[in-house]
This record gives structure tokens, sequence and C-alpha cells, in this order.
């Protein structure tokens, strides 16, 4: 039977604690019941005791019922001039009714004479109490022992005295915590040997849980190497998020326990919704998700290189460290400047298009995209150009309306305002003359006011379609304001998103190429989705 | 003496392998002479033979002369087919007349079967004969042992096999690789262990070093693991850019020798520019910083929660792992102004300004950056925009010219060719009225002319003075085509080189904010040389 591993979720407390990473107490309680649906043991909802925002969510959460997960309260022990049903900090834990409640308390020497200001004995005493106090009022009862490596490494016997006391005052899980985030994960067997030793000493079979902080960029290391030697408890936060440099990642530590490590946890059942939970809390915060990230990225499972991509079509083990499904993400081929024959193939099959490896417009579609790539464009964020340069290519591309001319026009008379911007714009669709015109922020918006004013009519569709990111970035920086730029249009409709891409000297030609292979593209699909 | 460990940069090639994270040929030559700066041992530039990009790179890079870093050509061992001297792949190597170059060979015997589809013994061949045929005409020469770990633990005899052949064939330092990133740091003692056994039964004294993968969030764990076990050099990328979830961050790895592990390389003199290597290679892929990046992050040593915020005060090390000055960072307190006060107070004096701390010119300068910063300005890569801000505040700035209006027009009437772009503008210089017409590549260059034509036969000096760099990044991705953007613009005369900045929703009143200050910057700066 494989140990298994409890999980503790703070993303809602520690988490929140991150520098622009802001939850309301309604997406709160949608990222409970997401962690409750794919089965973390417990969530801690946030420190009643110093944050009126934690007490109106516990009051709301005492309505919502969740199958799996155990709602924690966090807190600091008692003060030192309050016995225990004085202290106000305790006394919020209690109101918040949580089955599970946690509590921190010093393990470093320093920490009790430069922050609390008490003698070492005194520390002792307030976890013990505060902790024995708590006890026959909750269910599960959980020690966080704050800066506890640091605390090991510089006055270890005192340090263990703190954990001592804790096993004392009868908490159910005992955590160890890197709270500052600088211990490396060599440090840790020692140390994690030397509390089991001294568990042991004490007669105790208390559970040894690991919290870690990512200033050293080993966070997800140290957890795992914790439980390697002997942890059965994790903190950590869904994408890492937390204080300074974040909390140990959940979402790069379950997967590693599970599929690497050959343990359990009960989020095992469950584990194709990371990639979901990973996107949500992201959605909720309203942060951009990180590309880059292991596991659940968009990066994650994407081969760029020709080599790559033809040996993980042959064997996809040869590149990657597990299957993107079974954390619900997919692998994706890039297409690159060291595109080959393979990666374009992948593509038109993606795209239903067919056509064979030996097909000679299939060397005319690469060299084309060669051609191209050496201008400057650039498909790894634009897969709607692509797919409509090979529709083209294979004639399978339909014009939805000709352009006869625009204008865009920037006109500043008054040195506090920015320019007034116009752009007019004439075409035919079938064989009707359209010529419109539109004010905007700038010359891009102007022009795109004017283009969907023209075109509406015909596609009323175009209506649920708008852009959501605009991206320019310069491709060499040699000739000042004469080089060519590469803009990047992401849009959205109801149901999917895309990106296009233009590339010229002149911006405004850049921005029109993305806009209209955007506008071809939404009225492709929808043409597609009649068929 | 403390061991010293050798680094080794691939930013510039494996880095680039990285979704989204493109540098021009120029960009590249930049981040060389930095990573020299800096200290690092070896900076591997790109794969000649695969790359035409990267065979111009290593001919501009023979003009440049690098003090302590060694340029690397890196490549794979020879085909099967071919003899090393017609192998197109080594001759390029060869080519490129690096000190150092680097190949890779296969050591999982899935991939010699599945990727090569050689026999296990053809592979053992041609890794020793290609280090062997490369090994008289190179000073440094490095063999990559890809999927190092994955064939470990599939078939050790073998993957040991491979690395026997490379120490035969003469290579200098052996990189165990954890291509695919799926090794975890506990199962690295073990495998180190083997290796240096194997090293010492072969009589070899090859130095052994680690390449590391992130898509466990490992990345940086695994290659300090590696070092606590024995290695002696180190391959990461700057920001930890890599194919799919990245490759190890030198700027983790780099404080955790020096700092916590007490060991000893070239970057350490120079440790303090961290912080602006980190930011440097972002700017020139026109990518956002990492605000949660350990060490060298925006957030990494900011300190939101009001205890913190008071235990920092008194001993920084309650909260902090590491003093942020020692990697260039700065810490953040950020409900107060004071860090911003003493910037602020460093570059005036920087400046030769004459202004004081309790100055109440200084609160109001403070405020106003404030509320620029607000709207999106950033001065980092601005310093003349905000030296111009600071002498406008103290009553230091002259006016040269006065803006009455301009117009910048762009007309499409031909859809194989780019817009058609006019600008006009209309201004005073000491009262008397200028009015000039100019053609551009784009909005912003016909707009650049049209100054430049009003202002030459002023100011004479402008003559000399063009721009090198322009950079647009969108600062929020929510409204499309109408969200604002900030504009960098780079200029240089034969002096010196300034950044300036503009921020709008209109991208041409952003880069009219750019072009202004960088003129007003150059008069100035000619204005105070006369002096």
């Amino acid at each position: 039977m494989a140990r298994v591993i409890e999980l503790y979720d703070t993303t809602l407390r520690d988490g929140t604690q991150a520098e622009n990473f802001n939850l309301s107490v309604d997406d709160k309680i949608k990222v409970c019941r997401q962690l409750d649906r794919i089965g973390i043991d417990f969530i801690e909802g946030g420190w009643p005791g110093s944050n009126p925002l934690a007490v109106e969510f516990f009051k709301q959460m005492q309505g919502v019922a969740l199958k799996q997960a155990r709602l924690a309260a966090f807190g600091s022990t008692r003060h030192f001039q309050k016995k225990p049903d004085q202290d106000a900090n305790l006394q919020a834990l209690l109101a918040a009714k949580t089955p599970a409640v946690t509590i921190f308390g010093k393990s470093w020497d320093i920490h009790v004479i430069d922050a609390l200001r008490i003698e070492l004995e005194d520390n002792l005493q307030i976890i013990e109490d505060s902790l024995a106090y708590l006890r026959p009022h909750v269910r599960h009862l959980i020690y966080d022992a704050e800066h506890f490596f640091d605390g090991f490494k510089n006055n270890r016997e005192y340090c263990l005295a703190t954990l001592g006391k804790a096993m004392a005052g009868g908490a159910e899980t005992i955590v160890l915590c890197d709270t500052n985030g600088g211990t490396l994960p060599h440090e840790i067997p020692e140390i994690m040997e030397r509390v089991l030793q001294y568990r042991a000493e004490q007669g105790s079979e208390v559970r040894i849980g690991i919290h870690s902080h990512n200033d050293s960029e080993t966070a997800v290391a140290n957890a795992l190497m914790g439980v390697h030697c002997g942890a059965d408890h994790i903190q950590g936060t869904i994408n890492g998020f937390g204080e300074r440099c974040g909390n140990a990642n959940l979402t790069s530590i379950i997967p590693a326990l599970i599929f690497k490590m050959g343990l359990e946890c009960k989020v095992g059942k469950r584990i194709d919704q990371l990639y979901t939970t990973a996107r949500m809390v992201n959605e909720l915060a309203n942060l951009p998700h990180n590309r880059y990230q292991p596991y659940v990225g968009e990066s994650a499972f994407a081969h760029k290189g020709g080599i790559h991509v033809s040996a993980v079509q042959r064997n996809p083990m040869t590149y990657e460290h597990i299957a993107p499904e079974k954390v619900g993400n997919s692998r994706r081929v890039l297409i690159s400047d060291q595109s080959g024959k393979s990666n374009v193939l992948m593509k038109a099959q993606k795209y239903g298009l067919d056509i064979e490896a030996d097909d000679p417009l299939m060397t005319e579609i690469i060299s084309q995209l060669k051609e191209l790539e050496n201008q400057g464009y650039q498909y790894e964020a634009a897969e709607a150009s692509f797919e409509l340069l090979m529709r083209r290519a294979l004639g399978l591309h339909r014009d939805f309306f000709q352009l006869e001319a625009f204008r865009v026009m920037n006109h500043k008379y008054d040195l506090n305002k920015s320019p007034y911007t116009e752009a007019t714009i004439r075409l035919y669709v079938d064989g009707s003359e359209v010529h419109t015109a539109a004010m905007g922020d700038g010359p891009v918006n102007a022009l795109d006011r004017a283009l969907r004013k023209a075109l509406t009519r015909f596609y009323p569709s175009l209506e649920d379609m708008e852009l959501t990111d605009y991206k320019v970035r310069v491709l060499t920086g040699e000739y000042g304001t004469g080089a060519k730029v590469r803009v990047l249009v992401e849009s959205k409709d109801l149901e999917d998103s895309w990106g296009t891409v233009g590339v010229s000297v002149n911006i405004i030609e850049a921005s029109w190429q993305a806009l209209v292979d955007s506008i071809n593209y939404k009225l492709m699909k929808d043409e597609k989705g009649r068929c």
C-alpha cells in the first residue's frame, strides 16, 4: 500500500499575500468548491483575527457544503499578556466555526527576541497552552512551526523544544515552515531525520508536514524532498501564488507525488482537472496564465524544434516527461523557423485538411512558410493566420470582401490632448460598394471600427467577435522608426479565441494584415460551422 | 579553498527554444557582452549546423573581444553515414571558429533506436569519434549527454558506456542532461555517486556538469543538488528561458552557490549586476519581467503584511533570506514611499541637480512620479525622460520649440503595397513659424522626419542623432486595440545613447512623447556641454 499524503491548500490565505493577486469573497468561495471537487484535504480560508474579509468569508462558508475538503481557519499563538479565553485571535478562530484550525508559533529564537520581544521560555508556554486551549473545540488542530528551518540552523535544541510543546499541546500535525524560503533541498534530509528522531524520543506519533516558499526557486523541490524524507502533509498554493516569490506550487507537487513518487493522495482521482483548476484561479484573479508553468502551462508540452517534433510523433516519451492528458493539458506543435514537413502535416490533420506528405502542394506550403518566416512572420501565437495560409495554398479559401482603399488620419492640434484620429474605408462585398468612416482611440482602433461598420450588416456574427489583445514587436533595432514591426492580434467570440499576425515596416499595414486575417478566420469558421 | 564552479550559459541557444522568446543577432551580441562583463565562463551562442542566424551570429562575434567568457558553438555528434570530415554539422562547428565546442550525443537507448534509428553499438562509436575528430581543433571540448537521467534509469550500463566513450574521445567536461525535465532532486545523489565511481573506474578526471530543465519545477534544485553531489559545471539560462517550461535559471543558481553553498564562481565579483542582467535580457526580448522571480523580481523583497514590515525594519533577516542589495535588487515596503525618496535623491546626485531630501519640491517630484507610474510610464529604460521630468519640476528646463499642430496620414489604395504615409508639422522656434512635411515608412517614421526637417536648421547637432530602437508594449490586454501602449525609444549621437518613454491609448501620441523627449534631451545635453 502506497503512503497517503495529505494536501493543505493555502491559496486563499498565504496565496493572497502575493503582490497583484486578489480575490473577492465570492471568488474565494468558487476556489473552495473547485478545490473540494478535485480532492484537496484542507483549505485554509484566511486569518479571521487579522482580516475582516476573512471573517465574512467564513460566515458565508457556513452555508456551503464541502464534500471532501475540510476548511481551516488560520491564526497565531495567543498574545503573551492574554489568557487564551480572552485572546482576540484565538476567539476569532473559534468563531470561524471551521472543522480545522491552524495556528503558527515561533521556532527561531531570533524571532522570539526581535519580533515577539518575550523570553524564550515564555514562547514555549504560549505554544503549548494555545494549542491545549483549542484542542477540545476543533476536529483537526494543526501547528505551523514558523521559520522552522532557519531556527533549526541557528539553535537546534530550542527549535526542537518548540515542536515538543506543540506535541504536548495536542497538535494533530506539525508543519515545518521555511518561511523565508532560504532553504535548499540538500539541507532537508539531515533536518528531517533529526525531527523524526526527536518525535520518537518524545513518544509522539504526530504527523509531520512541510510548508515551503520559493525565494530560492526550490519550494516544490523542498516540499518533495520533505515527503521523500518522511513528511506526510504538504502545504502549498495553486500556481504557487504567495508572499514575495510565492509558496510551493501544488500544481507541480501533485503530479510529482502521484506519477513520479508512487504516493497516494485524494486528488489522484481528479488529477485530470489540474489544468482547469490552475486556469480558473488565474481567471478569477484576472491574471494572465504563465505559459511556461510546469504541467499546466500552454508551453509545457509544446514542441518547437523539428527533430523533437518527429521524435515525439514516433514516441512521446522521447521529449515528454509525462503524458499531457494526465493533467488535462495537451501537446502542441509550434510552427517556427525550425518547422519541417512533420509539423505542417500534424497541423493539416488538426484543421481537417486533406493533404499527404508527398503532395507537391506540401513543398509549396513549406517554401511559402519559410519565405514568410524570413520576412518576420511568426505563427506560434498566430495559428489562425497559419490555417488561412494553408487553406489559400490548397484553394480552400473564400474572399469575404475586397478592399479598395483605406485612409487613417491623426491630427494633433492641442498639446495637451491626444491626436484626433479618423479612419475611412472603402470595400466591396458581393459587388456592392461600402464606404464607412469611424473615429478611434488610435489609428488601429479607428481602422478596426470602420472595417466592422462596413462588414457587420453583411456578416452579423462579427458582432460577437472582439479583439482581446494587441502586441507589437520591432523586429530589428537597427533602423530606428524605420524598422519592421510584427503585430499579433488575439480575438475571441462566444466559443473560441484565435491569434493572427501581420508584418510590415508600417505599423498600420502590419495591424491591418492581422485585423483582416482575424475577420476572415472568424467568417471562415462560421461558414464551416454551418456546413 | 572553496570549490570553483564553472557556469555555462545557454540563453542564446536553448533559451531561444522558449515560446515567445526571440532575440535578433544584435540583441544576442548585447547579451554576450553583458554575460562576459559579469563573469560567465562559457556562452553558448547557437547551433550553426541547423540555424543560418547562428552562422551570422558567430561571424559577427569574431569582431567582438570578450574579456572573460569563452564562446561555444553547439551541435550534435556526426551523422552515422558520414565521416567526420564530411559531416556538415561538425564542419559548421569548426567554421564557427569558437574557443569552445559542445556536442550532444544520445545516452538513452530508446532514443538511439527510436530517434537515430541506429544500433546501440554504432551510437557509441559516433560519440567517440566525433569528439576525437574535434579535439585537436578546439580549445575547450564539452560533451552534453542528452537524456542522461532517463537513460540511466532505463539502462544504466549502456548509459555509462556512452560517458566512457566521451571520456575516450577527449571531452574536457561531460554534462549530464535532464533533457525532458522529469527528474526530481532526491533521485540525484545515487545517480551522481554512480557516475563519479564510474569516472574513477575509467581512470578519468573529466569534469562533470549538469544541465536541467524545469518541467517538474525543480531545475534549479536539480542543478544545485548535482553540485552538492560533485558536479563542477552548471548549464542554465538567464531568467530560466528555455524549451517548454524552461532551463535551470542562472539568476537563482548563482546566488545560491555563492551565498548559501559557500562555493566560488567568477560571477562572484559582479553578482550585484544580476538584477540588471536579468532585466536586460527581458527588455531585449520585449518580454515583461516576472515580478515573482526569486532574487531579481520586483516582489522578491517586497513586504506587504504589517507584521512582516515592522519586523523587517527591526531586523531584515527576520523575513529576508539574503540582503537584496547583494544581487542589485532592493527592498520594497509596499505601504511606504521611503524607498522612492532615496532613489530619486540618488538620481538627482547623478544628474548634478541640487536638491535636499526635505525640499518640498522633492515631495512634488515623488507624487508626480507616482502619478505617472500609475498611468503606465516606466523610467528604468528611459532615464532621459526621467531627468527631463526632474529638471522641469526644478524649473531648469528650456523649451527648444513650441508645437502648433501635426498631422499624420496613411492612405492605402493598392492591396499589394504598404500604405502611403505622410506627416506634416507646424511649430515655432524663437518666434519663427516652421511648417514641414515628410514621407515615411510608417507614421512614426514620417513624424520623426518632419520634425527633424523643421528643427535641424536651428539645431544642426540633430544631424548627429539617430533613433536606434523603438519598442511598443501594450499595457493591458483587456480592451483590444483601444488598450494603452507604452513606447520606448532609444537614441544615440556620437558620444552617448539614451532612452525615452511615452504612454497613451494612441500609439502616435505615445511615440510623439518619446520622440520629443529624445530631441529635448539631446538639445539639453548639447547646451550643458557648451556651458
